[in-house]
């Protein structure tokens, strides 16, 4: 049986709410015959936010790690396939700092790729009726910046860990409220959850991602 | 109580199901304090759409009509606001029809806007964390189409009955399937379900609309 | 030769130009062996508008009236269908009046159909080159209003008189300069003068619109 | 004086022609006191595109190195930040290959990022009035197999060479044409020139990138 480690985001920009905590909340303490999962809220702070992942990954020595944050404006899970180092900030995180075009972590690879089964994942999703696809860019935000210094620490302190990053859509109470969030596409927060539940086993039997395409002609 | 005839249309275009459909066959038969719902397929097929809902609403006799449509494309429930006399298809309908730029009925007015509370609908669907607009045209397909016959025969033959339209986006498992689908957003029919209930209970309920910016810039 | 009245409008909503004025002054005092133009800009006022727009008609006397106004997030040159008896707007005119579902003329019908060859415009302005389309709605912002009220006056007074409504995008100074038009599409003013010296045109020598599919399902 | 060489690609994707080849052709020979270009004509094939970039840049020894591309669907000129090691085809190529998941450059970095001002760029661009922006992702298909081809090339052969790639967008001619174009947004093969031009010159006098804000969130 495998120990999952799942990550969500606290709430930023004016948000009341960040529906991967809400997501992954939801599935603290599953236990199923493939595997456990232990979750913890992030903060959306650079720097803090990937301290207290590596805390947690030394703690709870998990198999796998999948954070997960929000992606407003997307319509589907979106399984993101690389990390890249770079933190470039459009506005302040939660404890006001912006960077502006700097590494994640200095002297590092200029990429990670995810070594969750990327493919397999949304194939699985998708033929469970859940919207889902791969994507090639997790921005430059909080968001990358985790799954950059997840892949980091990965690579320097656990290299059997499998990890990767997934982006959520809003849910529709964050939409129908208006606002900055006005007028975009929603998933409701069952189909969040059974899509990320769905990707928490595919990660347990499928050893090899699959062959099937999935990338972007630009 | 009021008694309220609900339509929803057959599957068009390749799609297997209709969400519309879907969702209104799961009020039917539905008895609150309110109202008492009796819901119809019809078919999406230029002319005999009409004709079929004309024959339901003789033999039914409701206080209030809803036409329910899918809108591929859009993201959130939208509450049409006027009916246009033009059939233009872009495809063909069902039985092979492809009218272009062909009135609805010949000799008969522009246009007619909805009778429902429009505003009164959207706010309450928003308050009850569903996403929802009010839509300033319906198309020029067979749900213009039905909307257009359905408010002329108000205007006919029952000045009383309140009736209007309402667009639902696509279901998740559509958009999952990929195909022509792919990539839109999408709603789920739980949501869908309780949107339209919300709406009947507000007709039952207002009998004014509210007055709240709802239109659009352009 | 056929007298040709275009109007513009002044700029709105904190942008500092308006491309439909920017395009319509161009192409003043045109002549072809088809069409003498007169362009005028109209202040963006529910009720002044419409005003100055009867004013200019009666001054002018002109065979073809074409009102052009901006719809910033449209990628086309957008031909439209119909103007619909309501005033309905989500932000303050230039004069601060707000009308929220209110009729353009009271007592007056639901809506007007263009009486411009609508399909024809959009061929010629595609097989030029240049993006276009046929709009099923004109908005319910001050556009709309115009094009209601040029709609309302000919069915009142000058039953001959060929008249409609064009929208164009953004232009991409505007976009450029980021602020509330940040990514959005534009069109260049170059081909939002080409494409409507092409309506001018075809307005002049094509006498029944062609019959091409140019509506939308939803 | 700097030796600048630019790419465009061949038509793909049944289009007829390509914006990126048709811009960079008409700048090809430009000689300013800044810089001379030497444009070239790319193949839309995976491997083969790489080889004649590589033997161009062997050949015409450039101190300058800008590839550049069309992406359908996008309205700004995108300066790329980042090339990944991976090749994932939506659709074949022009040689009918489709890799999926393969590394562009087999045990070679995860990715590299442009060694252009791409913030400096983007900035004076918009200043003349063109939409533009930095871009997190060049996708998976042939312009990201070029781009980390090039960037591989210099990291092994030339480190003071400077390289990157930019997407432009479709140009109106190929959106009025319909097709699977249809309803794009686009810019005008001047403005696209007119943004290339921009950034040759910017390449040549901004030796160190400028520190304003260009990520995306998500």
């Amino acid at each position: 049986m495998k120990k999952i480690l799942l990550t969500g985001f606290e709430p930023f920009n004016q948000d009341s709410i960040n529906p991967s905590w809400e997501a992954v909340k939801l599935l603290d303490g599953l236990n199923t015959h493939l595997f456990h999962v232990r979750s913890i809220e992030l903060p959306c702070v650079f720097g803090q936010s990937v301290q207290q992942l590596s805390k947690a990954i030394a703690l709870t020595q998990p198999d796998i790690v999948i954070a997960v944050g929000l992606a407003a404006g997307r319509s589907e899970i979106s399984v993101e396939r690389v990390a890249i180092n770079i933190d470039d900030a459009r506005i302040p995180d939660n404890a006001n700092n912006q960077p502006i075009d700097i590494p994640v972590v200095a002297d590092a690879p200029a990429a990670y790729f995810s070594t969750l089964p990327i493919k397999a994942i949304v194939q699985k999703i998708r033929q469970e009726g859940i919207p889902a696809g791969v994507s090639q860019s997790a921005g430059s935000f909080v968001c990358n910046h985790v799954f950059y210094g997840l892949m980091h620490h990965v690579a320097q302190h656990s290299p059997n860990l499998r990890a990767g990053f997934i982006h959520v859509p809003a849910i529709p109470q964050q939409v129908a409220k208006g606002g900055s969030n006005a007028n975009q596409p929603s998933m409701s927060l069952t189909d969040i959850v059974r899509g990320l539940r769905i990707a928490l086993a595919v990660c347990c039997t499928q050893q090899h991602d699959i062959v099937v395409a999935g990338g972007q002609t630009s």
